[in-house]
């Protein structure tokens, strides 16, 4: 079977002088890999006629695919648009509905439609317009000799909406992609290497056409199943059968699978139990809270939180003793075993979870350096409380102390 | 004077398959803009002989200078070393001082010296060796015809080690390179457009050695003033006579400048009129006050926090007046108003804030359709309160209400 090699393209100045991080072709890289086309080079130039153009003449020799993003904004440093309907020998042309969705995405926020605006809705006469629903620049498709050159917005959660939704299934239905099936099983609590040595027997004896990989991230490891075949069911079938055989080695770390995120999971543990929970937050400030939040349907289970930032406000809001902060510190165990305890009976919630520790890169003491962090979790019948001593980095401190929070909470409900 | 241009050249096929995030490029970037080089290029391509080699050729043609990473490793996928060999005509042979480096390497951590670790004292004859004292892979330099070729190990730390302490002061030696003054300017709360059409005349007078453009991320535009010249004293003082006539059109947006973050810019404005503030977060569910709290010394500003996101909370704990509720609902304007205001009392802070509004996806209803938002900012002199009239996107209007209520407490304090 042909294999479908793809370009990524990105377009602008920002990029090239480091002003701005691309982790847009990171994200497209790995979307591309699930549907089996291959990205052979990745590419960017800055925003000027020559580079724009030479590059695509470029990619086009060596790719079925471009893909493009950035250089769509409506101001002058921007030609991704116009230097595309040059390369394809095209008129620029007003198009309708672009213009309305332009005018209506500005009129709905009580914003002034100008001319500079009117500008997005210019696309080369040759192009497929494909809708962007969350902003103003759409993306357009073009084909010629049967290659494909795919234009979209550098914004983000623009570019993945549009790649997702419409972007990926047409490629999938243009070229006929071989058929990889991928499953990623989620872990957390355990480092690359430990989890690697538990599971190696097993993964000496996985099937030949199903390969394994360890995607580690901040306080997680993904592992991903790729098998390459022609039958989805079957497929699905063998890749299931090795989860079945690795479970029985590694399921206290495994909180989910695919694109479930440990607060997702959480989240469908509380539901399914019945379960509200309730966070007191110090050195966290409010990150444990904001992920718990940021799954639509929260509310069923969430009830609240509290950030009781200084001192006084744990005592007077939160009603941890004043002789415990006096006695033990803020941070110590004594005051996150009474903080999540508190925090459960004042909001009315079943289930209470705590943070206090020194997330740094000040505020360090011999007995109690940067990176030394106090979790709990209560629930009525038990407190479960955790020393972690972490690192000299304040925002990887936050996150860390978030993950185990949040990994205790799933400990305890998993069971 | 004649403008040195670069092209940075990854590879390694762990990036193109979207498995580790490309740090380094951004990093060089920033590195190469300082001294005055113009990376006109970046390039990243995989573990293949003809990729690899086509990659090398054509950046010749386009750069001065080719900067490599990747690719350096002692097993068969690293191809750098002998393409660069192939690539120059030269023969590969051991180079005795790496060879003793690497020996050393291993033997004074304890670990075994095989075979295998040998093969990184294998250079190109033709290539002058740059020593790499965290590591074992040596960094390479070419010359040919007036263009430069470096190679250099892709672990970030190696990289950045042996490229600011001598592969930089190196390239200022070789090639005479002039001198970039780049200047942000930081704006929030005015779409691109708009801000483009206030500036549009300011714009066009820049003088023609000071260039602009548009950077645009969520709810926020950084303005970038690139100057080029002789003389780093003249061209900061010319591009802050620029600054100082922009400042009248567009001062009310700007937070400001480089690398400072809004919250950091907030925290600054806190510290400086000496005033503390308290968040009461429904829809934002911890999200402020995680950003006030990321940012090290905010325990001197910030008192702490509360999401209610029960209703019941409101009422009990924040002592919102349940007629507010019955007769408003928890999402309008009267809610966030008794927020603001209730959070400053219970908190003790000078300065309180407050969101509630319908985040999605779910929830909406015909008067108050999802991405309805209502936001208060309060000092005990004056309450503001706004209306918000968003996405259908969770996590966008969690992220964009945020912005919001920190513009708000920025336009207070800065006035």
């Amino acid at each position: 079977m042909k294999k479908v090699l793809a370009e990524i393209l990105t377009i602008g100045d920002e990029i090239l002088y480091g002003q701005i991080t691309d982790t847009n072709s990171q994200w497209m890289s790995t979307e591309l890999d699930q549907i089996g086309v291959r990205v052979i080079r990745k590419t960017t130039v800055g925003d000027t006629e020559d580079e724009i153009l030479s590059a695509f003449a470029e990619a086009e020799v060596r790719a079925d695919i471009v893909l493009i993003t950035g250089g769509l904004g409506p101001t002058n440093d921007d030609l991704t648009m116009p230097m595309l309907a040059k390369y394809f020998d095209s008129e620029i042309i007003m198009n309708e509905s672009v213009y309305r969705h332009v005018k209506e995405f500005f009129e709905s926020r009580g914003r002034q439609f100008t001319e500079m605006n009117e500008r997005q809705a210019l696309v080369p006469e040759i192009a497929e317009v494909i809708h962007n629903e969350l902003g103003t620049a759409p993306a357009t498709w073009y084909e010629r000799n049967g290659k494909v050159f795919v234009s979209m917005p550098g914004v983000p959660h623009e570019m993945k909406n549009i790649m997702s939704t419409l972007v990926l299934p047409k490629i999938q239905q243009y070229f006929s992609t071989p058929f990889i099936y991928h499953r990623l099983i989620k872990t957390v609590g355990i480092g690359e290497s430990f989890l690697a040595d538990k599971l190696k027997d097993w993964e000496k004896n996985l099937p030949p056409h199903i390969s394994l990989a360890y995607l580690p991230s901040i306080g997680q490891v993904k592992l991903r199943l790729t098998a390459n075949g022609e039958d989805e069911a079957t497929l699905n079938r063998q890749v299931q059968e090795q989860i079945d055989l690795m479970l029985p080695i590694a399921d206290k770390y495994v909180y989910g699978y695919d694109k479930t995120s440990l607060e997702e999971a959480i989240g469908q543990l509380l539901l399914a139990k019945n379960k509200t929970i309730a966070s007191a937050e110090s050195c966290t400030g409010g990150f444990i809270q904001h992920k718990i939040t940021s799954i639509p349907g929260s509310s069923k289970y969430f009830q609240g939180g509290l950030v009781p930032y200084h001192n006084d406000l744990k005592i007077n809001v939160l009603r941890v003793k004043e002789e415990t902060i006096l006695a033990h510190g803020a941070v110590s165990e004594e005051c996150v075993h009474e903080m999540a305890n508190r925090v459960r009976e004042l909001f009315n919630a079943d289930i209470g979870i705590a943070s206090s520790g020194i997330a740094g890169p000040d505020g360090g003491t011999p007995e109690k350096p940067v990176g030394t962090i106090y979790i709990a979790y209560a629930d009525g019948e038990q407190t479960v409380t955790k020393k972690l001593l972490l690192t000299k980095n304040r925002k990887l401190n936050i996150e860390l102390t978030s993950l185990a929070v949040l990994n205790l909470v799933r400990k305890s409900l998993q069971t």
